[in-house]
């Protein structure tokens, strides 16, 4: 039996196109049959949030960050040029005109490619994220998690 | 026949402080004798533009990338004390009062290095960067191809 | 004589979110008996300086530095949400009350487990900082010890 190649990312950055660039990469791996993981910690986790508004028992600071923070792949800023969230609006309207996926598509795609999409414990207990507020489909897990299947893998990228 | 050490990065950010340590770590690789591809995609291709400007039929929000983006490896701002383009000019002093190499003189040093300088064209489609405003020398890709460069290399870095 | 396995994080970013990122992958690398190595470049340093001022003799541009950038692990601010220094003190608030290790006591926990931390002499030289300023039992090498290093690794992180 051949194993496959096995690529990691680690998704910190909550920023669109970094997010975009981290999914685009994994897509491609998983097209090249590679086994991708993707470790969403930090602001990173924004891009695995419902857009909708959950309702939860949290502390005030819990509450604030919730608040805070993007709600979802669609709420993302970016990391140059976001002028207060017009860039985003740009850098949307170009991607769809070239016919290029959305990040919620790009998402999706990686779900269905089997992409293993893992969120950080530890952050989600730090920024008072729980399970209800982030997409189903995905794992939980802490470094330990990333760093076995980080050192079975050939490309390890942070993003 | 002995096969290379390889070693890829993705310079993903359009900053002169970034450019520079992908470069500097690029360069120490090639001196190594490893085999280097930089890929540029999203701001980081803001390096390869020439500063002179191109005249070219472009769309209103092609152009408006164009004009606001930094047109070449001199004119990249710092991730960190920028201080309104007064922080680039120190580090460029104190980089020179080292004899330390400009970002430019790095790029030049690459290239006779036969580092490969990779162009992401996804990206440029989206920003509406076109090969005339890009430096001479370099190649064109996709994901693809970088995915093909990193699964074969030890040192994959994304910055 | 069984060799182990090595990792290598270049931390270049000069913020508490990251730092505490790099500290705990690598932490985490080390308990699971990785060599791990910590590079230090650029705004990375500022991670390892002393929060006492050290009186240094230096030229106007590298006391400009010295003054402006964070002296220390505990003086780093955020990649986002840093709100003028809030950001820092809230994120330290629930580190505390989750038990988790603060950055100080990561780093410490660090050198406890044989992680080489190795700060770049090179921007060192740029940005003027003496080895007096950074904390004890460290080790100073360049670009090429990092490739050397890196290049035995399978986990190597630009952070």
């Amino acid at each position: 039996m051949e194993t496959k190649e096995k690529s990691t990312i680690i998704l910190f950055s909550g920023e669109l196109d970094k997010a975009i660039a981290a999914f685009i990469i994994a897509n491609g791996a998983a097209a090249y049959d590679h086994e991708v993981t993707i470790f969403f910690t930090f602001w990173g986790l924004n891009a695995l949030r419902k857009d909708e508004k959950i309702r939860l028992k949290k502390g005030w600071l819990e509450n604030m960050f919730a608040k805070m923070m993007p709600r979802g792949a669609n709420k993302l800023g970016l990391s140059k040029m976001n002028f207060g969230g017009m860039g985003p609006k740009m850098i949307k309207h170009v991607m769809n005109k070239h016919n290029a996926l959305s990040l919620p598509q790009l998402i999706e795609l990686a779900q269905e490619q089997n992409i293993k999409l893992v969120a950080c414990t530890m952050t989600m207990d730090l920024l008072g994220l729980q399970k209800e507020e982030l997409i189903d489909g995905i794992e939980y897990a802490g470094v330990a998690a990333y760093l076995g299947d980080a050192a079975d893998a050939k490309v390890n990228l942070f993003i």
